[in-house]
């Protein structure tokens, strides 16, 4: 008997960990490889960013989801290079796996279309790191907005640009709302934080077009009613550090703001182009793999791509969208099929069964399409709340989260709105007057200490 | 009738937060400048760095604790200067603001010794962003033990040394000797986490040099039976970043670790020195301030300084440690003394009423003194329990706290086991080969991404 069939998993999210998971049970040996230890719950990072929840509410570590799962291993790196043809995976720091089946599952990461450089003024929403720096950056401006003396200054402080008009910007555009409206209420001794403007944008003729028209209207409707206002058919078209300048139907706007965050788009993980120069897999525009109605890439029947890095083209012509559902779906139909093919059967191509889609925009309205009944306001977000507690992946999370909502929905108060201090050795950074973060905070303040050591010591 | 008497504070630590909380109902107008927005629970801060509490459970926003203190106004921001003549404050990006009162509560920093250089290679605990670098840098040594070849390698990596054998030393020690002898038990498949050794080094005679000698055995054998190797009577005389020197009395000892914690020694903040050098005032060889019995700075009647930058002198010549109880102490005594001035009244001395001290040492163990009775094991544990409990300022951090505790102490996991990415918009860090973590991982990440994306663009 030889070694046993070689699992490969490349990315620890909702594809790559429930992948791992329905191979519990094969006769196989899996390693699972992540560049973080943990797996991240996704849907909720807004929440993060927005104050509601800590970080580690939403994310496990993959070696505790996978402790007892014997015939599994975790593995912390980063891949570097695929090798197709010698079935190896290259790891930054010179190590090489061999696989007997690869799936790669890298996910996704923001999209600027062309304008990286807007990165820098308007952070995505993709990780926990993100999240922590839009929290900081949205207290931050706060803070700016307390100082500031000039009624302009203050004005711009407190708009709030989110751009893009998907689940995700809809609902942290809902909760920078709650948060301004109600959280802060009373924080605050030199303004009213209920004069904040909350603006989202999005390029498209409605909000949250993956839902029926009706139930967009719905959920606009009650994001105005939260007090976020809405620009459709406009299309950002520069970032600065202090504004943004949005095109319309008929006009341009200026809109002067110091924190302004990107929903707008997601791309393939930069791996998925490495693997397609070489294995000669097509990539879409957005950069992800067109794969075969298996999962697999062409012409390489060992390679599976899967979840958001995978372009799973429908017979409309359209792709599967890029959410956990479909990922955690095409993780148990490849870990089916890999069990199938060991034992020299096959399996018919990849379904998906649609189980709808839910989008929450506050507290107490959400919109869900389930196909068989469209719900919206309170229904909805029950549902929405259910479902979300129930997919966590720890159940201590769940108990934790749910003591936080509830907390939440009786106070409004948030539990996690800490300014985090941005580098692990420097000293907290700082506002100015002006109420720009000042890039040079950390200098500055090791300086200003240095020197007072040095007046004392000499 | 003229503008109220204005009192500022600068420091939201516990002398600082409970001194404005002590000024409720006083006729005065209170400005707390802090530069963080949040009030910090230090006492459970290596919880953080061992992952058992997220950063959020130990830290409260100011702005929260003090919304409906209507007298009160939370600044956040970064003192510069203070000049005691014109009772003025300077803050970092140019604002002032005049005082009739000034409090200087700004607490401590970490000590080296004169060995600055030793920081980087031995973090202190003294901050979140402190605690979340040491949960960082545990975690990843484990990882990288998982993925070591060489023996020698995987010793070094999994050896955690941990300088100082006061509480916050052995509390850091204890835990992490729970976390690699239980919570990671499982965790890895190519060692044995267990097999990791936990140093703690103390140059004094004994653990816990505070307490009484039985209750530092009583500390200290608990904490051999958790697996920890206490050195006592060793100083550490050399710090890099694989190894630790320590000279105990007849040798020495060079102890390869790729993991060192700093909790050796604290002196008082750079504002001290500062402050100082602007009054006159005297301060001690750790950078205190030598305060009189009123806690006023000598000469500055309107001047006081209090918690862990204060050297309040005893009759036995000692001064009052650096804890929590004594800043609430001397906090409450201020505010009692600005009340009593205010109407034309004084107050006798400040004397603080020892009501006793405790530390954790692991599950169940724990000692404490508090003068009339001393108890050690599973009493003073339930009590530490009970105690750190009530103290958190905030009532839902209470709740979250209990759950996170009962929950550890029942399945022996931890709820916070993340490694933290290290910079906001970089890509995780990683690991090498050789277990460290690379200085230059951010870079590196950065031109791969970049090198795909060309490659395909081209």
């Amino acid at each position: 008997m030889g070694s046993p069939h070689h699992v490969v998993i490349v990315g620890g999210g909702f594809g790559g960990l429930f992948t791992a998971r329905a191979l519990k049970r094969a006769p196989v040996q899996v390693t699972l490889i992540d560049r973080r230890n943990f797996h991240l719950f996704q849907p909720l990072l807004y929440q993060v960013a927005t104050g509601g929840l800590s970080p580690a509410n939403i994310a496990a570590p993959l070696r505790v989801l996978l402790k007892y799962q014997t015939n599994t291993e975790v593995r912390l790196g980063d891949v570097m290079d695929i090798d197709a043809a010698d079935h190896q995976v290259m790891l930054a720091g010179g190590g090489k796996i061999s696989y007997d089946t690869l799936i790669v599952a890298a996910g996704s990461a923001p999209h600027y279309f062309g304008h990286e450089e807007w990165q820098e003024a308007a952070p995505p929403l993709k990780s926990i790191a993100n999240a922590e720096e839009i929290r900081r950056r949205v207290l931050l401006a706060f803070e700016a907005a307390e100082l500031a003396t000039d009624p302009d200054t203050r004005r711009d402080c407190l708009t709030f640009v989110v751009a893009g008009g998907g689940t995700s910007g809809v609902e942290l555009a809902g909760c920078l709302s709650e948060l301004a409206h109600h959280t802060l209420k009373r924080d605050f001794r030199h303004f009213d934080p209920g004069s904040a403007r909350i603006i989202l944008v999005e390029g498209g003729e409605r909000m949250l077009p993956s839902y029926p028209p009706k139930l967009s209207a719905k959920a606009a409707a009650a994001l105005t009613r939260l007090g976020v206002e809405i620009r459709i058919g406009a299309k950002v078209i520069g970032v600065d550090a202090d504004a943004v300048t949005i095109r319309g139907e008929d006009q341009t706007e200026h809109i002067g703001t110091r924190t302004i965050m990107w929903a707008a788009g997601v791309q393939g993980s930069p791996l998925g182009r490495l693997l397609a120069e070489k294995t000669g897999a097509e990539v879409d525009k957005d950069g992800r793999i067109i794969v075969q109605s298996d999962m697999t890439v062409s012409g390489h029947p060992e390679l599976f791509v899967i979840g958001d890095l995978a372009h799973f083209a429908l017979e409309s012509g359209k792709a599967l969208p890029g959410v956990a559902a479909v990922a955690m779906s095409e993780a148990s139909y490849v870990a089916k099929l890999i069990n199938r093919r060991l034992r020299g059967r096959s399996l018919p191509p990849f379904h998906y069964r649609d189980r709808g889609s839910m989008s929450v925009i506050g507290r107490n309205a959400a919109v869900a399409d389930l196909g068989w009944v469209r719900a919206w306001g309170f229904p909805a977000w029950l549902l929405w709340v259910f479902v979300h507690l129930l997919s966590l992946a720890q159940f201590q999370s769940r108990l934790l989260v749910l003591a936080q909502w509830t907390w939440s929905y009786i106070t409004r108060n948030q539990s996690a709105l800490l300014i985090s201090e941005r580098n692990a050795h420097s000293l907290p950074s700082e506002i100015s007057m002006e109420g720009r973060p000042r890039a040079a905070a950390r200098g500055e303040n090791t300086k200003r200490s240095s020197a007072v050591k040095e007046k004392v010591h000499s």
